[in-house]
């Protein structure tokens, strides 16, 4: 199946909808809903794990907040609030952290990363220069390491060299996600301890950014902000065939039943439009809906890596 | 149905689609087709072509160029020059013309219209104050009118209140179309001498930007940049189906050939994810597309209305 | 006198340091300092007043803020508020508003009119489609009409054009301005019931945007963005002129008494560095500042546009 | 003195102002003037040339090329195409080059680095994944490091982490830089076989980015975006002090002859404006123009790191 999905909930979802048992061998699951919140924990446990949702053994929260879609600056605070309560449980007072916003800041759905950057409380540098002025925040650092089309350089290269030189003890990957469902666009937000690990595990170490290529612990937040236009036809096709089957009556629902889905798939998609692959699917308001995120996300990193600093000073700090 | 394309071409497609024959009443077609170029002449010629194609009667001339998807400027200039050569045969040299560029400005598959603006050679005001400098052009003057939602005013009164004061005898509105295949998204420029004309002359007439509206003949140019996300899963609706009875046999292809295919989709997309509504489909590199695009569309438009004009002029003009 | 500055009271200090005394024939002041803020009211009585400081008759407020340079969003908010009460003492309840945006949206310390618009709670359409959600709120709408070399007609022709048709009782322009003194650069706020009028009065009445010209009364409300460079060397030129008179001594004292300051002027600006021009002098992050002052500027218009809208309420409406 | 500039050339030039005579010990010069272009070799041979210019000793190229403000394409060619071959000569055919485009670009002035880095033909991923399609390249990879402010990371320090790791055996920077001369302002392009070492040498080495810190030949490419506000204040003073000089008889003459001028400028710059430190000069068109120039940078640099690569090959690689 070539469903793309960065959300571990939703390679769970797919092997539930793939009729394989609400049981998934090694997965565990824990949900939380507070007021408009719900919080699942998926925690992967070993290979076989692994295997069943094709995603490497590790936890990855997911916090779900349709309400993001709103403009309140109130939700907006909840939702950092709450991003960064989840990370500082995950988080152990770490001594340098090294932010690094992944993604390509000229293609807007993909800009989340390096738009977060800026809106760092970011003091590395001023410990040296005035360290009066942060005693009461942490070292952090950041870095918008660009994307292998632009550079030439696998984005995990980058941030090695750089770690290898500042020598963090915690990075943060922020990246924009691809979603399976478009109500998930810009109202999730996902935090691994696995880092980004393609292929979850088995095949191409270069471009992983995690613990064991870094060295320390790599924690990944993520947001959803496309769809793959070919993930909406792949899931068209299915709603198409599952709503032909309740429909069917007599012979022709045996017949329906018979049908090989896979093969059908094969069929259908070898029909699609070419082009598909090149396209997206967005909000029609990505270009604000991005920058607003990226607030979000900074201001939960913010709480999150200076416990005692106030929403006032971020503003002062960050452009 | 609630297919949505701003082209008349498909609109035909549709037609034909339906199963209700090649000819369409009231419509004639020519087509034209040099090197890497497609030129389609949809002419909707009565009361009973605008039923069959919901396009009010005009000209409807697309010019499809799949190779506008590369990067090269010499392909940029072609289409540019198809652009203009098929606009001066349309256009009765002017005295004055005003270029209004639709759409909104913050949402990049919408900011084709602004985008336009900037790059076009303006001359009506030097006409005053520096005659002998453009003397060899011919006066334009152009409009970025902003959309409803954020001004509160329609496209169409802003456009109207200019006009009776500048007074242009002809009106070029320039927009970001909707279309119904990827493969047209960036690749396809409709020329339409009836303006903007939404419902085809029935219903909302203050929104209309046509000739009857603002008194002068109104071209439209226009450039899909979007499919709806909407429009993608409907496709895909016919596509499964249509594959389904091409595949079956016995008696599954007596079922499915009485289904009732209306019935059917209404029932499909009923369950079809919420949210869809707000999605589009783009190009994953709809920002730098959108850019080339307004670049290709001003440089038709300022060759067409300044038949004397060179490039290196046109540079040093426009931004 | 060269001298570029758009602020009435500027004009004022001009007056003062030319040396003519303290009061100014037919201009009155008021000021008023709370806190962090000093407000001063200009009032430009008559003919002698408009001859002495070159603005035409009215009352021009200015509010100084030094801090807005800091990014605390709670002085944002006291600026806006100020600048809200301000603006409501003057506006009579109007039925309609208008807001125009003056200036070019890609010249970054042009851009602060066209930034404001699509922040602008704007309502007027809302009264016509869904009057139930917009009841407590006033009926506005917004323009961006963009800049003469762009759209080759004056910006007061395109008000117009749009005024006749949909016929506010009142028009707000918002608009960057140059002012003399770099401290002032995006700290200070110039609120003037006289609309726009270059050349106080004299000169070309097409290029005013007034009541005279428009038929409603005008407000304008603009914040200085950048100072002429030339207006810097010339402010240098005084100053060392002025130093040099203060150190010197016996013969050489007399000596410089007797310069003709004019003259002195006239012979140092002809050897000042060409392309001077078309320079300009802006803060270094105008980029950032230009945005935080467009969102000072239209929170202070929504308050005063409508009385009983909240912070969460604009969130939601402005993009 | 505090003036500021980044132009070896203008730094011999300040040292002739100060009337020191025009053979400068331990500079050489050379001039080449062909059509529309000046070439100036400044060449700083040892610890004397450095102390005498404050710059490192080595090759400073400076490209004055006035036309760059006119925005014909031709001209663009022709600044790219002589950039290329100033580079070229200096140029030993590198196995891997990178470029590292520096500066901020959220900063309009300061974005001339980053803008370059998508422009460039990048291609060392693609010796790996596509060898046959860049077989006639060379590999090139790139990076925009972004400013201390926002990482927390001096530049020097990330570059050399990336070096560390992708081995390039030479590195370009392409910075923007601050000019004394307005009419030098996006005019002027810098060609450095020193890299980037402020204070000629002395003081931090931490910031350099040079062969010393990096380990491998770094050229410097930077184009004047912007002058002090200081420096025009500066150079003002200059400019009345020599004009009354000039103009002065007689015992005035004579007094002003014995000012001591360092004394008059302290004087006079205690008195200038505060706020002047935060102000820059800047064209008024410097959001287009910075596009411009990082157009024309990004085309000399792929003309000369891939010798046997066409414009159209150009187009369609860069974004």
């Amino acid at each position: 199946m070539n469903i793309r999905t960065d959300l571990a909930l939703e390679s769970a979802e797919l092997y539930w909808e793939m009729g394989e048992g609400h049981e998934i061998p090694g997965v565990s699951f824990e949900e939380e809903e507070k007021e408009a919140v719900r919080i699942t924990r998926v925690r992967v446990l070993g290979e076989e794990g692994e295997k069943a949702v094709g995603k490497p053994r590790g936890n990855y929260i997911t916090i779900e907040m349709p309400s993001l879609l709103e403009s309140e600056s109130e939700i907006f605070l909840q939702a950092a609030r709450c991003l960064s309560n989840e990370l500082t449980a995950i988080i152990k007072k770490p001594k340098l952290t090294l932010v690094a916003g992944l993604g390509n800041s000229e293609i807007t759905p993909d800009s989340l990363g390096p738009k977060v950057i800026p809106r760092l409380v970011v003091t590395r540098h001023l410990f040296t220069h005035m360290p009066d002025a942060v005693s009461h925040l942490s070292p952090v650092c950041a870095l918008a390491p660009g994307v292998l089309g632009v550079t030439g350089i696998e984005t995990g290269e980058i941030i090695k060299g750089v770690c290898e030189r500042v020598r963090p003890d915690l990075v943060i990957v922020v990246d924009a996600l691809a979603s399976r469902k478009t109500e998930r666009v810009s109202t999730t937000i996902q935090i691994a301890d696995t880092g980004i690990s393609p292929g979850s595990g088995v095949g191409n170490k270069r471009k992983a950014v995690n613990q064991e290529t870094v060295g320390v612990p790599v924690i990944a937040v993520g947001v959803p902000m496309v769809v793959d236009a070919a993930t909406i036809a792949n899931d068209t096709i299915d709603l198409v065939i599952d709503t032909l089957i309740k429909e069917a009556e007599g012979d022709f629902y045996t017949m329906l039943q018979n049908l090989d889905r896979e093969e059908k798939h094969a069929l259908i998609r070898a029909s699609l439009p070419k082009g598909m692959g090149g396209m997206m699917v967005t909000p029609k308001d990505i270009d604000t809906l991005s920058d607003k995120i990226a607030h979000v996300i900074s201001m939960g990193l913010n709480f999150a890596l200076h416990p005692h600093i106030t929403e006032e000073e971020i503003a002062s700090f960050a452009g």
